[in-house]
């Protein structure tokens, strides 16, 4: 996977980094900054789904390495992305049904990071992720991600909902995980299978909810909602590969 | 389960936590300090194991209440932890056979934390740590145990290959993960159980694995090493509470 390292400082650089299009993966701004050019980048930044913190000087300034951000610092997508049909070949060339991890809204680097490098153990054979509102494949993703990166695809896409319904007429099904689905040993995993990991608070959107096939849930035993989002992409993983495994 | 937030500063305070027993979980030095109370304080960190970093002064004046650090802030146990016999007595409670998970030098605070949640929800009666060269109970922790650690009782033990020996008297099975382990799925993980976890980077230690009756390993499909130790955690986790469902 091609990489290239990505900040962006000072007002103008990061408004002409909206404007061409450039992803941005995370914004900085100076706490209490109001006047134009920042109104317009804090717009920019919510109309593209970047996420974006407030923060003081001081860590601005030491984030800085021109000493010149004028109150704003952006981190930019730098690795490249695959497409959707990487993983379709990469599938035909292991001769086994396509296996993709999708991701609604998933916003720690950390746990995207973790999720790639169990799609990688896992044998998916790709990892989808949304434009907006989600991270991207940024230096923290790559490095949690422990080499898997370089491995296994991850594609970006405009709309879940409707890459759901094209890899449908593919041939895929799709799985997602709710409290009120059925227990996951109960639930026929095996075949050509799109499994789509929800937001770390608020799960799976109502949208892409709709879309899927199966609803399954993991058995929970305990006091409190729900597993971090990382493990309980691990979980499902690894039932889809038990059950793949069974039925060889 | 009772916390106390506790940030101790200063090199003669940070001193005495030690020589009163204290357990420091992270220290943090100027960086560059070579003086006698520094050097002596760095000697009891290496020998109590407990985890320290060297930083910049900023850092420390960022980090600092007081703001009278002296180049020294430490980090300690704030929350109370339980007794081995209290998870006896929870599974006891529930009429289940013990379920508990060991783990051997988790360092990273988000491992800890999403594995006591895992423990919560896999309907694991206790999770049990080392006193040396592991994360304790910290407020990163806390937060990213979800509210688990308020159910699941943590325990610290002094040796944990001596503790799996205890518990084996007890009518514990020990079971690890390492490569050239039995399949999961092919382990027999009902009965009274102790998991053990192994560290981030280097596994589960030789005296540990020594004691373990089985060793067992998740299917690797992929190009990397290993999995994320808490996605591992949930994964062997979940293979117990499917053998155990499987079983009833």
């Amino acid at each position: 996977m091609r990489y290239e390292e990505y900040t962006i400082e000072g007002r103008n650089a990061v408004l002409e980094a909206f404007r061409s299009g450039k992803t941005i993966d995370k914004l900085y701004i100076l706490d209490g900054c109001q006047d134009g050019p920042v109104r317009t980048i804090v717009r920019e930044a919510k109309k593209q789904g970047s996420l974006f913190q407030f923060v003081t000087k001081e860590r601005l300034d030491q984030m800085s390495t021109t000493g010149k951000h004028q109150g704003v610092i952006a981190h930019a997508a730098a690795y490249e992305y695959a497409e959707i049909e990487d993983m379709f070949a990469l599938a035909e060339q292991k001769g086994e049904a396509p296996f993709f991890i999708l991701l609604d809204e998933i916003e720690d680097p950390h746990n995207l990071g973790a999720i790639i490098r169990t799609a990688n153990l896992a044998g998916a054979h790709g990892v989808i992720i949304p434009k907006r509102r989600a991270v991207g494949l940024t230096a923290t993703v790559a490095k949690t991600s422990a080499g898997a990166l370089n491995y296994t695809p991850v594609a970006k896409v405009t709309n879940l909902a409707k890459t759901i319904e094209e890899l449908k007429e593919r041939g895929l099904w799709f799985v997602c995980a709710d409290m009120n689905g059925d227990v996951m040993y109960q639930t026929n995993l095996t075949g050509p299978i799109g499994l789509v990991i929800g937001n770390e608070g608020n799960g799976v959107s109502r949208l892409v909810k709709e879309k899927c096939d199966f609803i399954t849930s993991i058995p929970m035993k305990g006091d409190i909602d729900s597993l971090n989002a990382s493990v309980a992409a691990g979980v499902l993983a690894y039932e889809i590969v038990r059950q793949r495994m069974m039925t060889k």
